[in-house]
């Protein structure tokens, strides 16, 4: 099972780890080697699919790996095409020769998944085998809902399903990936091999996570989180029982390609089952540092860029960037103005010297002076408003972005998903970055996960005081962010109803839990900021999923809509 | 024939449109009335079809709508829904009644439509009729490719062809649907009524030009384009001929569905048809303004605001901005730099008096010199680059968003394609803003619309000065565009054949057209430009679709992919 991190578009790169995979897998005297899904291209490649010198290349990079697969049974996911359509594919590849090609059947086209943009359907049931082992090939979402193809590969006696994977991640998807899978297994009567890619591209973060299930359904071995990871799985699997019926050769309107291979019995397999263990706030913590190591890595960046605001989120931010490229590329500032607090700069060094690296002080009086200076003549008689605040952010996110066009540095921007949400945030200014750490992760998760943070390290990572201080943009003398929004508890609450859950209004309304702490003014105030302030999330960096429902691919929303929808009814019924 | 403008998700705004109309209609006399596609909910609603809520209140909405309908045949696009799935679909209303229901059949899930996200096939035909007329629905898609279910109709003996639209306009679209129905009404043998929305929405713009064909293939009446419209249109259609086959309940998968309809024969009838013409230069700017003025309206501005530049970008931007909210509702200014020629002021002036609006300076130099101050240690002993040269940009965009803020003006912001295309552009700087007006304007384009203009304005509009002058970011002393990049022609040339003709990278090698004036190693440079620049575009504001292909929803690329796939063979093969 190669459970490993491949790169969107680079098929040499990818090639090359396969190929070695294989190798490595030969000497030991393995019998199959798989790989995820789409493993020679990366997934998801979006509309790469859609250039037809790609999927040559892809092929050609198929071909490659043919060559150098001897005496092994290797799975292999690419892109095929041919006259009627192209296909999400596995290779089935043994001795220099391609066995059998699946094309996978379902094709999800909902939250992330674009694949009818891209792929046709496939047809085929490949069913590979030798006179103990009969082996259900599928790939990702054919194992999910009601999963037929794996049904149809249980009618046909298969004892074991081979399912490979990119499945992203989000915090509830461990759980029922487990839960499903079992009964999967439990119910065809097979053992299942679940195997996920693992790493970020772009804000999806793959996490690995592969599983060994029995027949009986109980999870055998399970691979680690976040990180690449080969295994050798040895299973001792009840033979399959002969068809009694017709052999066939249909089923359904699917046709049945069987496959003979090689798989030799180990006398003395001394193979120990092993399961990875992990917790929700670990889990959460290890997605947001590989998807941002990923994502600089990626895109050719060492070092990462902080603006320190004195806050938490650019404490975690912080943080999580020291894990992900380590503390010596991590770069950080602080941009006070004369609304910062002291403690703002105070907190930001003892971070600094929790985490081992150097804070550099730009103040930025001064230039917000010139600014509204400059203004004075238009600004005239007017009432101060948030034009005069966001002046300050709109500098940060200058003179971070300056220091990043010097140095090539990633920005790594600070907003989390209650200000993206709610809009409480300057685009153009705090918003400003090549990538949104915790563009996904509510406010009431950056305290747990900073907590966590703290008590699972020797020594205090976030200063203490940086998490009890009451939030502040300090963009005004005095400004708390619960003098505009309500308590973070109560609206990450009210966020996830919304967008999570996708509760209706009226169903919001309705829970007590909400109303008996914030009135149904509030609420409706609350998801009308929320509807308003898309155009702001259509030009923010892209971030890391990390919930059921993130903001950006996974949730299309109109700009020019009439937000007034969610919060009355039809008027005029 | 009701060409109408409709806002996505403005249930009660649209429902009362088209209450009114159909009034209008009955008391005109008129049998059939018959509305775009989705025209209750505005297309495309996109995620907002996920909400049940929604869903419902669309159903009340068409409820409400039938309640009004007496006697006339009225067909509305909405959205349908039942235990199996939710569709795209038409409804046929008359004397209060819903009689037929028609699901879209084919639904489109490429280029900038994802309805597979969204909606269920249907698997019904609908044929309204009296003893004379026999009309087969369709929606959109459903008569392109093959137009399957318009030769069902065909076969059924239809003779008229009823099919409603939101076709997003591009330019070639026109030509295109002419020529394709044209031949889909002469090998049906059947009039035919295209009916398209207008507006825009968000990137899209519908452009309107509805058609009616007779079964020839000949355009008899043609609707105008980016406007409302509805035309009253009598047509003599030739009987169609009864069935002798066993009478049909059912055709291939698809069960037939024939309800009788009243459609009384006008003797008097004084029916002129009407031609409407246009050319490519006139629909461009057209489409430009109406997407300018819808995507302010739908989002409550009243007023927008351009930074200008002394550039031809911004001047055609201010124009066109001129003609979508009217000149009393433009505003302007201009920030120069140090760097900034007299004539930039100069020019712009000249333009500003051109089009009677008034310009305000708000010159930069002591902010630049005071961000050169703050960042001096940390730049101190690093070579001058672009990073010197975004601060400009990046203080020009800070102002224009806090004049934004303060007065709640829309933002236009000015790049063409060719820099969306390249990333000549800075990201926050003159990227900045709430709509990008020529984001799917190649340079080229941008010349040619400014110099038609003139011609066909009593007195100059766009300065010749402007349009004269060589390109210039006046970022730095002595700075041309065409230091950086080739000749705009040969660029926008290349960009087309990228982007919008799909070429390969060894295609475009083999342009004469192109090699002939460019070293294969600038235009590769010019394609990896392109390939990495997809961050920068991927935080742009959103701007109009006016090509076969823009940036934005109709092209989704990976960012973080290994970009040299697009210029080198598989290099391992």
């Amino acid at each position: 099972m190669n459970q490993i991190n491949t790169k969107v578009g680079s098929l040499d790169l990818n090639t090359k780890k396969i190929v070695e995979k294989i190798s490595e897998a030969e000497k030991k005297n393995c019998d199959i080697i798989c790989f995820p899904e789409l493993s020679i291209t990366g997934y998801p490649p979006e509309d790469l699919v859609l250039s037809n010198q790609f999927i040559e290349n892809n092929k050609k990079a198929l071909n490659e790996i043919i060559e150098s697969t001897r005496n092994i049974t290797a799975i292999i996911g690419f892109i095929d095409k041919d006259i009627n359509g192209t296909y999400n594919a596995a290779a089935v590849v043994s001795n220099k020769k391609l066995l059998a090609t699946y094309r996978k059947n379902k094709l999800p086209n909902y939250g992330v998944f674009d694949e009818k943009r891209y792929f046709t359907k496939g047809k085929d049931l490949v069913v590979l085998k030798n006179s103990k082992i009969k082996i259900g090939l599928s790939i990702c979402e054919d194992i999910w809902d009601d999963y037929e193809i794996c049904k149809l590969q249980s009618e046909l006696n298969c004892n074991l399903i081979l399912n490979i994977n990119g499945s992203p991640f989000d915090l509830n998807k461990k759980e029922l990936r487990k839960n499903h899978l079992s009964s999967v297994a439990k119910n065809c009567n097979s053992y299942l091999i679940y195997l996920n890619s693992v790493g970020g591209q772009d804000e999806l973060i793959f996490d690995g996570s592969s599983l060994v299930i029995n027949n009986k359904g109980e999870i055998i071995s399970s691979l680690p989180s976040f990180r690449e990871s080969n295994e050798i799985i040895d299973l001792q699997i009840p033979d399959y029982k002969a068809i009694d019926k017709l052999k066939k050769s249909e089923i359904g309107e699917y046709k049945i390609i069987e496959k003979e291979i090689k798989i030799i019995e180990k006398k003395d397999s001394k193979y120990i089952p092993n399961i990875n263990k992990s917790n929700r706030l670990e889990d959460i913590l290890n997605a947001l540092i590989l998807g941002t190591k990923d994502y600089a890595w990626k895109n050719g960046f060492e070092k990462c860029l902080v603006s320190l605001s004195g806050g938490i989120d650019s404490a975690l931010v912080t943080y999580i960037a020291t894990m992900a490229v380590g503390k010596q590329n991590v770069k950080v500032v602080t941009l006070p103005s004369k609304f910062s607090s002291t403690h703002s700069i105070t907190d930001s060094e003892q971070l600094c010297k929790n985490l081992g690296i150097e804070l550099n002080n730009i103040p930025i009086k001064e230039s917000h002076e010139i600014f509204l200076k400059s203004l004075k003549n238009m600004f005239d008689g007017t009432k101060e408003n948030n034009a005069e605040e966001n002046l300050q952010a709109r500098i940060r996110g200058n003179l971070i972005m300056a220091i990043s066009n010097k140095f090539s540095w990633l920005v790594l921007s600070t907003g989390n998903k209650s200000e993206m949400a709610t809009g409480y945030a300057t685009l153009y200014g705090d918003m400003a970055g090549g990538f949104s750490v915790l563009k996904d992760v509510p406010k009431t998760l950056v305290y747990e996960l900073s907590k966590f943070i703290n008590k699972n390290s020797e020594s205090e990572m976030i200063p203490k005081n940086i998490i009890n201080k009451a939030p502040s943009a300090e963009l005004k003398p005095d400004q708390f962010d619960q003098d505009s929004l309500p308590d973070y508890s109560i609206l990450d609450k009210i966020i996830e109803k919304y967008i999570e859950q996708k509760e209706s209004i009226q169903e919001i309304l309705n829970s007590s839990e909400i109303t008996s702490i914030i009135s149904e003014e509030k609420i409706i105030g609350i998801l009308g900021m929320i509807d308003r302030n898309e155009y702001k999330r259509r030009q923010s960096p892209p971030g890391i999923k990390i919930t059921s429902l993130a903001f950006g691919r996974d949730r299309r929303y109109p700009i020019s809509s009439d937000y007034k929808f969610s919060y009355k009814n039809y008027s005029s019924s």
